[in-house]
């Protein structure tokens, strides 16, 4: 197993950031400012192209650790951020961008499934050995009950088939926006946590019954849809609920 | 024009409910004890087969006033609670019984539709009528705005005409878990205000598809889709933005 190994750590108005790799996994861990107990661990999955620090993700982590005082991790996913793009991420994107200038969805649908399938089935395990890492932290702690809070998109299809394995996380945020696979579907069918899954209304690409059906799929007896109108790309939430994660996770805690 | 009779007025924990009757419609008007100023008026509708009365509403009513200092007022719907039933009523209650002993979803459908449009063509003057007589209270005020919760079913099923129709209503509460009406897509169509939309995941009758039409049709930039497992008997809703109409008619008053 590779050790854990922190770079750098910022302390700013009472968040301390860490920046870590674990192997080959780029990281990097909230937590409040001079944190010695266990806590629960919320991890920000971020969307397809875009990485484990971009302003959004880093905001809702910091808000989120001031808040309520729990730990937050993210991690670039596979292919994206400070880590290399294989000969299968450039194929991948190449392959996108043809579809889109052709206007041709349905290739456009069958390549970036695909490539979100082969990023989950890379990042679930990474994801297993981020949580098995940050546990061994004394101001995280073994039983720390966890938390996904994924973005739309690629966060959704890796925290999906991620929280259907990983039985420390006890409840998710998901979303609509991403070509939903049978496998995600399949996956979802297994969750039995609480599950907030927002869809944007409007996705200019993503079909909105799919996304729906996958809401349907998941078997959590505890599930809210929240939707607003908009694309994936220009969500802008209202009356969220915006407590849901913390909620559940100062319940499992208590 | 019926002027309004108030008929009785008790007061508790700080509440004032006032009975009242206008023409032939019997209402209830909730106000914060001692109101003398204007105020946003809520206006809420009770389901099909209920009454102005039930538990539900008058602890939602009682709550609204106590957090807002708002006014609330709910009316029995034609056939419902303390009003006549007409012979219109008793067939299609009669209709309605045998569509489901026959378990003829169709037919339940059909008369369930029909009866609801009825109700609602004569509802929406009631409430336009209420609105003119309540807004000439001192305590309420010819400027204050106005606000639909209505209840999932005949709530939304006359609550969206309603506030297709009258520019008062600046915010309002519908659901789906009832049988829609292309008239009542159309209505949803007209309207502009900020919507929230409750929609029980799984209600055994009332198509889902045909809900999510609806919440489609709405022609409010603002607006919102919060959905729970569960049937519109038994809805539990969950992390839902109970303060969706305070926001907005606060915004509106001030």
């Amino acid at each position: 197993m590779d050790s854990l190994l922190l770079t750098s750590s910022t302390t700013t108005d009472g968040v301390t950031e860490r920046r870590f790799h674990l192997g080959d996994v780029p990281g990097i861990l909230w937590t409040p400012e001079g944190a010695t107990g266990p806590r629960p661990l919320v991890l920000l999955g971020h969307g397809g192209g875009m990485r484990m620090d971009v302003p959004r993700l880093v905001a809702s982590a910091r808000a989120t650790v001031s808040a309520h005082g729990f730990a937050v991790a993210a991690i670039d996913a596979p292919g994206h951020g400070a880590r290399p793009r294989l000969p299968r991420d450039d194929a991948a994107r190449a392959e996108i961008r043809a579809a889109r200038t052709a206007d041709d969805s349905a290739r456009f649908a069958a390549v970036s499934t695909r490539y979100m399938a082969e990023l989950a089935e890379q990042a679930v395990p990474e994801w297993q050995a981020v949580i098995d890492a940050l546990q061994a932290l004394p101001e995280v702690g073994a039983d720390a009950p966890v938390g996904y809070g994924g973005s739309i998109s690629l966060g959704s299809a890796i925290g999906i088939p991620l929280t259907a394995a990983e039985p420390r996380i006890r409840a998710a945020v998901f979303g609509g926006g991403f070509f939903v696979s049978a496998a995600v579907v399949e996956a979802a069918r297994r969750i039995r946590v609480p599950v907030q899954f927002l869809l944007p209304w409007d996705d200019e690409h993503a079909s909105r019954a799919d996304s729906l059906a996958l809401f349907d799929a998941f078997g959590s007896e505890e599930k809210t849809l929240h939707a607003n109108p908009g694309d994936h790309r220009r969500p802008r939430w209202l009356g969220l609920d915006e407590d849901f994660l913390a909620r559940h996770l100062t319940a499992v805690a208590a």
